[in-house]
C-alpha cells in the first residue's frame, strides 16, 4: 500500500466515522432489525433500536437475540473504530448478562473498547431503555466482548 | 391449582412438546427472522434457521448476532422443557463463541441441558451449518447459558 | 426472626463491614494465596494481593486462575455487602478477560454491583496493577459476574 | 528454525506428552495448590486436585477461584497440545459455570478443545467430582475458554 499524507484531528475523525458508517451500512441484519448508527468516535460507537412487536419474546419484551445483536455490533464497531484503514473486524465470542425486562421504547446500546489490542481488543457494552427522548436511562443488558482485527483477505480465525 | 391426574409416558412427552411449540409460537422474533423449531426431547430443544441476505453481516455471512439469537432459543427452550408446567423461563446470561463464518446454507441450533435447578439452570448450545439436508455438520458456534425459573406473575430477577 | 431495631447509617455501615470482613476471614483460599480484604462499601469491595512467584504461571506472570480468585472474591462480597444480613452468597458463574501479563507487584482487585436483585445481582470486577503504592494503574483483567443471594441453610443452585 | 525430521505417531505424542509437562511443571501455581497433570492427549488435557481445607471458601467448598484455576489450566494446556513445538499459550477470556457445591473429595478437571485455530483456539472444560478414585463422576463446573497461540517472545496480546 501506498503511504496515504497523515490526516489531522478532524479529518482522521471524518475518514473514522465514514469508515464505520460504510461498513454498519453493509450489515444487511442491522436494516432488518431497525438498528441505526448513532454517535461515533474513536473506541465509542452507539447503535439505536426501537421496540417494536416484530423482535419481541414471549412475554412482549424485546428478544434478548436483538440485545445481543445490537450490542455486537455497537462494541464491534467500538473496536473497528481504532483498526487500521484495511482492516476488518470479527467477533470472537461474547457475554450478555440481561438485568430487566427490555420494554423500551426506546433504546441505546453502547460500545466501548477497555482494552485495543493489535490482535485481540476487549470491550464492554450497555443497553440502555429510555420512556422518551432523553427521559432517564435505565440498564438492561452488558456484554464484554473479545474483537479480532483481521487484515487482507484472510477472515479465518 | 387443581392437581392433574399423572400422565404416562406419551402423554408427558406431548404435552411438554406443546408446551414449547405454544410458547415458541409467541416469540414473534422466531417469525420474523424465519427460526424454526425443530425436534423438542425433554432437556433437548433444536431451532433451525436458512441463510438468507436480510440476516447478514458486511461480509456476507449470517450476523453473529443472529447465532445468539437462535442458540439462546434453543438453549432456552431446552431449560423450559424441564420445568413445572405453569414456570415461565427467563434468560440471566450467555456467552457465544464463534468458531467460524456461518455461511449456511442450513444451520440446526441444539439446546443441552447441562444442570437442571430448581431456580437456575446451565444450558450448553451448539451452533452446526450443513451444506445440504442430511449432509455433514461444521460448528459454527458455541454458547453457554444461564436460565432461571420463574413462577407466577413474577418475571423480576 | 426478630426485628431488629433500624440502625443509623454510621452503624449500618459498620455493621456491613463488619459481616464482609467475618466471611471473608472464614474463606481459607484467601489466606493461602495472601489475598486481603481492602475497601469495603455498599455494593463496592476491593480485595488485594501482592506478586509471588508461588502463584505465576509459567511465563513468570501472575497466573489467570489468581486474578479469577481474587476478582470473584471482589466481586461476590460486593454483592454479599447490599444482601439481607441472614443471606449468603453463591456464584452462579463468571466470565473474566485477560488484558495484560499480570506481573504486579501490587495488585487491587475491585467489584462494582452493576444489578443488585433480590435473588439474582450482578456484578463487574477489575484487576488493577501498580509498580508503586499510589503509582499509575494498569487494567490487566475485566469479570463480569452472576450471584445468587441464597437464604436459611439452602445452598443448592 | 531447521526442520526436524518427522516423527511417527508414538515420538509425536511421547514430545506433545513432554512438552505439556515441561511447561505445566513451571506453572508454580499448580504446585502451591497440589494441582496435578494427569492425561494427555492431543487436544485433551486432564488436571487433578484433591479438596483440602486451605482452598475452601467461607461454607468449606473447593473456592469457585480453585475450580476455575484448575479449569484454565486443563484447556489452555489442551490447546497447547496441538500448537507448533514453539509456541506459547495464552488464556484471552474464559467463563465458568458452578453447577453444585464443590465438596471433592477428588476432582479431575477435562480440557477438550473444541476448535482448534493459527491463532485462536476455543475450549471447553468439565470439572468433576468423586467420592472415591473410579467412583461415580459429578459435575461441579463448566468452562468455556478462548487461547490464543503466541510464538516467538510476542507475548502481548
Amino acid at each position: 500500500m501506498q503511504a496515504e499524507p497523515p490526516m489531522n484531528g478532524d479529518a482522521a475523525l471524518a475518514a473514522l466515522q465514514r469508515r464505520v458508517r460504510d461498513s454498519f451500512a453493509r450489515q444487511a441484519a442491522m436494516t432488518t432489525l431497525g438498528v441505526t448508527l448513532g454517535a461515533v468516535a474513536p473506541g465509542r460507537v452507539s447503535v439505536r433500536l426501537v421496540h417494536r412487536a416484530a423482535l419481541t419474546q414471549q412475554h412482549g419484551y424485546l428478544h434478548a437475540g436483538m440485545l445481543a445483536t445490537a450490542l455486537d455490533s455497537a462494541c464491534g464497531y467500538a473496536a473497528f473504530s481504532l483498526m487500521p484503514a484495511d482492516a476488518a473486524v470479527l467477533t470472537i465470542e461474547f457475554k450478555i448478562n440481561l438485568l430487566a425486562p427490555a420494554k423500551g421504547p426506546l433504546f441505546r446500546f453502547d460500545g466501548m473498547v477497555v482494552k485495543p489490542g493489535r490482535t485481540i481488543s476487549v470491550v464492554e457494552g450497555r443497553a440502555l431503555q429510555f420512556d422518551t427522548e432523553g427521559g432517564e436511562e435505565k440498564l438492561v443488558a452488558t456484554m464484554s466482548a473479545t474483537v479480532m482485527t483481521v487484515t487482507g483477505r484472510d477472515i479465518r480465525h
